[in-house]
């Protein structure tokens, strides 16, 4: 028995499954994730990279941020369909397509609930009501756009027969796209088969369209349901890279593919276009951007995920890494030569390791990494792919208008005496502040400081510092999320130095807090 | 439709699935991951109160300190069935019989590999070969013992039939539990339910004894796949919590019970023991003692795993809260009274506070921990059920025999200069080492002062710190894990200052190193 199957090499075109990412919709609905435009574009162009047929680049009304995140992919990232979710309202749609209308192959979703819980406490609509307002949206956004993804949130706690009603007027309207959420992860496998093979049965008309499934993880059951799902006909899936999204997350999208592709034997001849060598790298850029870690045993990217990169030496392994991994670290980019650059590299050698590592930057831009890298690599004498991905990302945290950055600090602690820091912040007009607090820990004491010379008072709620890297030199990350004014934010600071990553992480998260100038931000989905 | 179905009234005892919980074997196997005794019974106990059947231990022959812990738990803690793991060779099975037999129900669970590639490439056996280590070994087992569980590693990538040939013999040398694992995570659900009714159809005997399944989580189906298996007739899951366990770990112990409670109406009867009430604190005390993180988004016990504790207000949400809700937080012991303590409470208060959390503590260790209690409370006001845990954690660190300890530290830092730290460290016999060093970063000073001080020297290979609870005088745990002499430890330090919480991580680290005087640990499983 072979451990991975290769690819299939005739592929039946009727067994292609379409990967809709939605990591920058639902996945960034998540709890304290705030993505700002350029980690939104790069992320997309990372999807673009990993083979995604549609990206949901995220839901336009609910923010002008929103709006601007996906307009901008809409316009920058080439491949995959890009598309903006809209309730079942004409503003919503028409907002919707203003945003994705730049995009080479642009989509409008459109979804309204079917389940009578949510109709009776969420919409406070009747079923004619619904159906009638599911009819509208799909015919205004068809008017509009070539491409329409139609979802009944909640479907799988919904009468099927209602369902397969307001599906069947969807398709007549002329969605090109039917998909069925099980958006409170509550369905089991064999249910979920029985629920859409009734479905096909009541409403003749979705074997001529595209069925998608769109699974959430309550119950640890999203891959499997949207394996399920295929099983009896769903052509796309809709997950998130990680599984991030509303509470439990979306199905994994690096768990879909490396299914299709290590049991390609089993799945009775489904595949799809995702290049599983990117899976890697996509996973630690949207960990490393949405704060979200990863947990050691988490499949296929977790650290531990394959035996050998984990340093299990089990008996036979050595022999014949076949006895324990049934998929080859290379299959998901893990891989992939270490590059290693030294305080002599020149600004060539970083530009040519950007390029591979998937980052292209314009003239400004690579001046400000070359800095960067210059001033870190003189502290740690090399940097890995890893230390350079977490500078990019830093760097890219950077918002192009102004705000506080810190120009020095100092510290004392010990066990004697409560720590005491003091801290030169320059202002976006380019004035310099110094200021000196006490604290309990001594990132109490930098925080206070900070708060002294801005005029900030946060309430921090998460804290934590990673490294990057192994080794006593490595660079540390520091993440906070803080409560500024009722409302949450994340900052995120790279240094060799953990307190100065800390006390650069915290003062961004009072940028944002400035620069945010949104009304309360609707969050909705499938 | 209710979003939870309370339990059946009228349960079939033919439907009842055991829980067989392997976070202390095959979890603890885990890269990094390091129990001390003491943790283990911790641990154990919890498993108890969290209802589980059968609690496997440890690996007995693996090292002396597996040995004891399993002896240990077999001697201390009460209910469910104890079982420890054995190759199927004379020595396993007498020493794992020596550590379980003083439980009240102990188990021998004894295993061998049945797929070609293990035979070729780990044991270098035949068929015939096989056979007969396993027939031998149940055979001796249950000379020992009544209760024995054999096991066929990789059985679903061997040939059914032969695994039906050994099966058979198993269950004619008496064992009691036939376990099936999906030792690499390769099956699929649909898959594996056609090999075990083959098995069924092979082997009839199998219907006399009850039933096993271990699923890992390669491809994210180890939670599909066991209730696959429940559905065609196992009756018992292995599992550990939080899905922890070697590569991608195995099917999360939390998720199974919360879907046969969740989704009663649709699981044909089947129904479990568990309490899942204990789950969020099993959870959180399994992830402090390993060291292994929880993603935020992990089904059940994640931080966002509940809407109303992530803080999501979608419109419907506050109406009526099933509207994306189909657990209550209650039902896994998230929403229990918020505890606090302050300051001025006294040792009694605290002994209360500890019960009610399910620690129950000697005199001296009852004094140590109020000491450490009163030193944390003077700097923090107050401390919630949460620092009680981390601090316990911590505690629980700390072997009853010498190492070093962190007796006082100072450190300057700041953007200027390069950080100094300064230690003072007592040893195990008493003396006091006073020493000095600078390095990249603070935390990089510590640990070069730390190794002067004790003459140590102790590769970093990952650092990580969170705060237990939010605030900025929050109690941070910092965790080490680094490589000292070619092998890899733990040492996790918690203080409301994260550089004292950082320099206890590394000495515990150190003194792990020190104190362990095991040969090689053998690492093995299904």
């Amino acid at each position: 028995m072979s451990s991975e199957t290769e690819p299939h090499e005739v592929r039946d075109p009727g067994k292609r499954v379409r990967f809709f990412d939605t990591s920058l919709r639902d996945g960034e609905q998540a709890p304290g994730i705030h993505l700002n435009q350029r980690e939104k574009v790069e992320i997309a162009h990372q999807l673009s990279r990993l083979g995604v047929d549609v990206i949901e680049a995220g839901f336009p009304i609910s923010s002008p941020g929103d709006f601007e995140g996906v307009q901008a992919i809409a316009r920058e990232v080439e491949g995959p369909v890009i598309a903006g979710l809209a309730r079942s309202q004409d503003k919503d749609i028409t907002t919707c397509w203003d945003a994705v209308k730049d995009a080479g192959k642009p989509r409008i979703h459109t979804f309204i609930a079917t389940s009578d819980i949510h109709l009776k406490w969420k919409l406070r609509m009747d079923r004619a009501q619904v159906l009638a307002a599911a009819t509208d949206a799909v015919r205004l956004a068809r008017s509009l756009c070539e491409d329409v993804e139609f979802s009944c949130e909640d479907a799988t706690r919904s009468d099927v027969a209602y369902v397969a009603e307001v599906v069947a007027s969807a398709i007549n309207e002329g969605a090109t796209t039917i998909n069925i959420p099980d958006t409170v992860g509550y369905t089991m496998p064999n249910e979920f088969q029985k629920y859409l093979l009734e479905l096909y049965e009541r409403c003749p008309g979705l074997a001529d369209v595209t069925l998608s499934v769109h699974c959430h993880n309550d119950l640890g059951l999203a891959v499997a349901n949207s394996l399920a799902g295929m099983h009896v006909g769903a052509r796309q899936v809709e997950g998130c890279v990680n599984g991030i999204g509303e509470r439990a997350g979306n199905a994994s999208v690096e768990e879909l593919a490396m299914i299709l592709r290590t049991r390609a034997d089993d799945v009775g001849g489904l595949w799809c276009e995702i290049n599983t060598e990117e899976i890697t790298r996509s996973s630690r850029l949207i960990s490393r951007m949405t704060g979200y870690v990863i947990q050691p045993n988490k499949a296929v990217v977790g650290r531990n995920a394959f035996a050998h990169e984990a340093g299990i030496h089990q008996h036979g392994m050595l022999a014949n890494p076949l006895t324990y991994e049934i998929m080859d670290a290379k299959s998901v980019g893990l891989a992939r030569s270490e590059l290693v650059l030294g305080k002599h590299s020149g600004r060539h050698a970083l530009q040519h390791a950007l390029e591979e590592l998937g980052y292209s930057l314009d003239r400004e831009a690579m001046a400000a990494v070359f800095a960067r890298f210059k001033e870190v690599a003189d502290k740690k004498g090399e940097l890995s792919a890893l230390d350079l991905e977490a500078l990019m990302g830093d760097e890219m945290r950077v918002e192009a208008v102004g705000g506080y950055v810190l120009s020095g600090f100092s510290l004392t602690a010990g066990s004697e005496d409560p720590p005491t820091a003091r801290v030169v912040i320059a202002g976006p007009d380019g004035t310099r502040v110094e200021q000196e607090a006490s604290g309990d820990g001594p990132v109490d004491a930098l925080m206070k400081a900070i708060d002294a010379a801005i005029g900030s008072s946060g309430k921090l709620l998460e804290y934590s510092v990673g490294a990057v890297t192994s080794g006593m030199d490595a660079l540390g990350e520091a993440r906070v999320v803080c409560e500024i004014d009722g409302r949450t934010y994340t900052g995120l600071g790279v240094s060799t130095d953990v307190l100065e990553a800390s006390a650069i992480a915290y003062i961004r998260a009072v940028n944002a807090s400035r620069m945010v100038e949104e009304g309360e931000r609707v969050k909705e989905g499938v």
